[in-house]
């Protein structure tokens, strides 16, 4: 079979439709098409196809898009769509362990199209069928068939109106009652309404209600999960004792209902306890494997690493449309130019490039340290299913537990900063509903909330490396960990010796001098006494993962076949190592001013072949038009025709307004209602 | 008359009505009411309140906000609600010139209220109006009255589809045709649209339109404003040869209907040219009084500058409001404490105000940095009108567009940011909609895009600077400018020398170290080669504005007669200071890389009286709750109830979903449209 770059009739990988983008394309240096095989692998990239044809093909995931809809309208097409994800059945439930790539494919096909779409499908799927999967026994098995029928729609509620960080403040009530045999869910007032659970507000039949566990006597054993039915699945009328409703508009994702409830002394059979953790016996004894309340609370949210895990590719997500909408754009549009009548491609000025560039890099960096992460958790959670209880897989826990407690604020906020950026740097268009930008920006800001609020994560990372150094030592214990992130602070001392002489773009490349250098801000900051601000400080500079990821980019999971393509892996890391520039250059001062580094060309940087190679990464990246949705980012880079077209389709653009007569007719009567002041 | 504090049942300042806040007020070490006073003065402090009774006691005011509402609905309301504001007729046109004070008042009124309701407003009164009165003459003064009695309805079309930073590319013609003594007003095609223009969607009747002026034999004469009929004020209709419409939804600020117009060669009569700068005779010759094309071009732009201190303006009423949310919700949202039955209030955490104090401060800082600027703009505009061409007017108006033009992005961006903190800092709260965080952000956004992209604007600044510096150099003249915002660069070689060796908060108070020492990053930052990064660093580090802002603060204009009233100026000062020692601390690696600074103990700012005095300095800035309209950030801090009634009294909250069957009955057949992969 020849080379798939070479035929160009191959519909998993269409040449670009002609338009001014040609000429961008032109400048890069690499065959795109190469790199999106070499970053997917061709199985992923045929699977993708399949999911954006079978959407692009159904007049039901016809656009327009959500924030365009009134709320009722969005949340009905969005259940429709749902039940039509079923219906395509793209990735049977039972092939979900063995291939791991194509989830990430389906989670991010889907979260391309709609993140409303994304997440009410996955809440149900995963988060609610792993729950009771990771969290229950044999006798709860028998609720998974109904969740792939659709006979029953679940989701997870854990959250309420006055607890959200601090989720061992939960007041929701479970007290047993042994003469029934039946534990009493109630909710105490409206503070401790669940609240934000996202499925409850119009759809959920069933939902996983965390809530302390209170055996005769009065004694309180914790946290406990149970399953709890909310609705009935004939009518979706709430069950008695149950206030179910929506709590609401959001700033995005609108077509998830996100809802609340309270429990009026609701029963519920002793069986529905999910029971992995702790029981009780039908006299009502409680009986667990697991001593320390503490780790019984943490076994009971162990579920919650992998949301934090899911959120650091939601994110990665948003920021790939985002900047392909943006250089898009910026390669397209012009303003001044060497004379009056000659204008050149915004992203031909440095300033648009500073803009740009970063988060164009990031995307990838982050895409790969998601892809790595996720496969990690994968392992992860085989040793959890398989009872694992050795040192290393207690180790792995915590390091992923620390990872994706940094991850998260880290891809989340940089997803946050760089949709603003892209937004402004498209200007006025950027500003226009119908080019996405917003809608990217408000489904993406939850990610910065929810399964754990950003800034008191970062906390819980801060711990970990704090733990790891204070064992450390003199004659301490080596520090590594399974998946070697945090190997380096062994050489803690070295590093924090270091010193950068380079000056040029190249110094900063080497491999021993700048790169390293990343190192340097994280062990100086574990170094300083620990203060409120570590939070703030950490994020940005959480390299080591990024650098890490790429470090394993050879054995990329999804075409590990082509991990001997020395050539093409140059191509992402130029755009890594660009990042990794301006970085350094970003915290300059900081380096300077500990004298690790010297006078650097940091401008220098510019001059390299990423702003050349731009568009063509983005093509790499980018979904079809249809998915990415945005008039000023299609393929074609014919800007303005498209905005056009857009702009005249939209509903009554050229009606008169219904109102008319009240400027026409209707005049005001000026002060006639003048207040006294 | 008793001091206002002293009555309690004085309407203009009520008390705040008891509830949980009441622990934090009385942390405060200031009376409030003594502040408001100060800091507004009695007059504007009745005339806000008769604005927002009167808005409260109007039905057509309910709520609920825009973004709950279909854009159609939402523009309807919000032209009825315009056209209301005439019938208040709050401050008469002719009173205008007079008090000043009380225009501020009025824009902020609206602008807190609903900005799409400030703009349509403004935009027609303000910008159309006075584009007329000072691009015109006296044929033109006919359709002030019109404005005013709304027998018409305007707007200012210059931008177009594919030309708004580089407005000289601006590609609407208007050629003259002699015959007729007429104009022809033509779009080559869509991408010479105007776009983006406020009111002319559905409402505007005329439009200041911009075109490249052309006389008999072809040749161009630049760009010139001319007074347009788009609509049939009898119909609302479009005008022959005019193709007009709305651009569609936006982020925010859906009420206001930007539209787009293209002119297929429409007439209009001579006289409709606004003649300022150059006219054209009956004969076709063209003349004008300044002959240099570069200056009559910025003079027809002259208007710009205003818009750009309006949107300082715009940018803090968005900034005060999002912190009166953000401090309430935090002074009274509980989550952790020191035992697990205690919570203390996130407000409490010094990471919490690490998050919220620094835009706190921010607020009341460029809160008096836009009054006092505006102030400067009155002169100005005086000035302009008297024609006066003095050395001194000259300079004025040099120095007022830099200061706008670096006081735009400050203030948005700051904005911008603050908004998006508070979001954060409410947690999953912050993202529901009813609190309004959302609506803040998306209406603050494009103050960061129109009257000149941000970063495009602070080149603008930077250019002044480094004119100033060119001509001082050795043996060269003085900087001064009229309002002495540049003074300090006269001692630029001793700034540069500067050195700050104080180790405490008090030290950094002194007027003679940590204040001056902000003037240094300006200052270093200009010694340096020009470079395309100046824009990104000059922004934040644009405190001499701020501090000259607060040197005038004794002659606030609003106030004057308690100008001498020093203990209450210590109030504001203080959140000044703590802002200096704050932005100080975060450049501080800045500082110690140049020995500028040595080891400073910043954590130790942190415990001054500015948390203790947050929630009083938001009852000084916050409107009332009807008018700030956000559950969590009512006066009375009963957070939870209020948030428990609202989510009540939305559409349909308990009610079964209308497409409940779609689950109930309409059960998919899992994997009927699978596609072949």
């Amino acid at each position: 079979m020849a080379p798939l770059r070479e035929r160009s009739d191959d519909p998993v990988l269409p040449d670009p439709p002609p338009g001014p983008l040609h000429v961008a394309r032109a400048r890069a240096s690499f065959p795109w098409k190469e790199l999106a095989l070499f970053w997917e692998g061709e199985d992923t990239l045929r699977f993708k196809k399949a999911i954006f044809s079978a959407l692009e093909n159904d007049p039901l995931f016809a656009h327009p898009r959500g924030s365009r809809l009134s709320v009722e309208k969005y949340q009905e097409l969005n259940f429709l769509r749902c039940k039509r994800v079923f219906e395509y059945d793209f990735l049977p439930v039972g092939d979900m362990p063995g291939s791991l790539p194509r989830v990430l494919a389906l989670i991010e096909c889907l979260g391309m199209y709609d993140w409303s779409l994304a997440v009410k499908f996955f809440l149900h799927v995963l988060t609610f069928g792993s729950a009771i999967y990771s969290s229950g026994s044999e006798r709860h098995l028998k609720y998974l068939p109904k969740i792939f029928s659709l006979e029953i729609f679940g989701c997870f509620a854990l959250t309420e109106v006055s607890h959200g960080s601090n989720t061992k403040g939960i007041r929701t009530t479970a007290h047993y009652d042994p003469s029934t045999q039946e534990f009493i869910i109630h909710s105490p007032d409206f503070e401790a309404a669940k609240f934000w659970v996202g499925n409850m507000g119009k759809t959920a039949t069933h939902a996983v209600v965390f809530a302390q566990l209170y055996t005769p006597g009065g004694q309180c054993h914790g946290l406990h999960p149970f399953l709890v039915q909310i609705r009935d699945p004939k009518t979706l009328l709430p069950m008695p004792g149950v206030m179910v409703g929506d709590i609401g508009k959001k700033l995005g994702q609108n077509g998830l209902d996100n809802g609340f409830a309270m429990f009026h002394k609701v029963r519920i059979p002793r069986q529905d306890l999910l029971n992995r953790s702790g029981d009780v016996t039908p006299e009502g004894a409680y009986v667990t494997h697991v001593k320390d309340v503490g780790q019984r609370f943490s076994e009971s949210l162990g579920s919650l690493s992998s949301g934090r895990v899911a959120i650091v590719g939601m994110s990665v997500v948003n920021l790939k449309l985002a900047v392909s909408i943006a250089v898009r754009f910026s390669a397209t549009r012009r303003q001044f130019g060497p004379t009056d009548k000659e204008e050149v491609p915004v992203l031909q000025y440095p300033m648009q490039q500073w803009r740009l560039l970063p988060y164009l890099a990031a995307a990838y960096a982050l895409d790969h340290f998601f892809k790595s992460l996720f496969l990690d958790l994968g392992e992860l959670q085989q040793g959890l299913l398989g009872k694992d209880q050795s040192v290393r897989q207690a180790e792995l826990e915590r390091e992923i537990h620390a990872l994706s407690s940094a991850g998260k604020p880290l891809a989340s906020w940089t997803a946050q900063r760089g949709i603003q950026e892209c937004r402004e740097a498209c200007g006025g268009h950027g500003y226009l509903a119908m080019n996405r930008l917003g809608d990217l920006r408000d489904d993406n800001d939850p990610n910065c909330t929810y399964e754990g609020d950003n800034s008191v994560l970062l906390r819980q990372t801060s711990s970990y490396l704090l733990g790891l150094r204070a064992r450390r030592g003199p004659g301490g214990a080596r520090i590594e960990s399974p998946l070697k992130t945090v190997d380096f602070l062994d050489g803690y001392a070295d590093i924090l010796d270091r010193r950068f002489e380079g000056s040029s773009p190249e110094d900063l490349l080497d491999s021993s001098g700048g790169q390293k250098l990343t190192l340097w801000p994280v062990t100086q900051e574990l170094e300083s006494q620990p203060s409120c601000q570590r939070w703030r400080v950490l994020g940005p500079l959480l390299d080591p993962h990024q650098l890490r990821g790429f470090g394993r980019v050879p054995h990329h999971p999804a075409s590990p076949r082509i991990g001997t393509a020395p050539p093409l892996l140059a191509v992402p890391l130029a755009a890594y190592e660009w990042l990794v520039c301006y970085l350094l250059r970003e915290s300059h001062q900081k380096l300077s001013q500990e004298k690790r580094s010297g006078k650097s060309d940091f401008e220098a940087i510019n001059n390299c072949q990423l702003k050349d190679d731009a568009v063509a990464l983005v093509d790499v990246i980018a979904p079809p038009d249809f998915i990415l949705d945005s008039p000023i980012g299609r393929a074609d880079g014919e800007l303005y025709k498209n905005l056009w077209t857009a702009v005249l389709q939209e509903n009554k653009v050229l009606e008169r307004a219904s109102w008319w007569a009240e400027f026409a007719v209707n005049k005001p009567v000026v002060g006639r209602l003048k207040p006294k002041l």
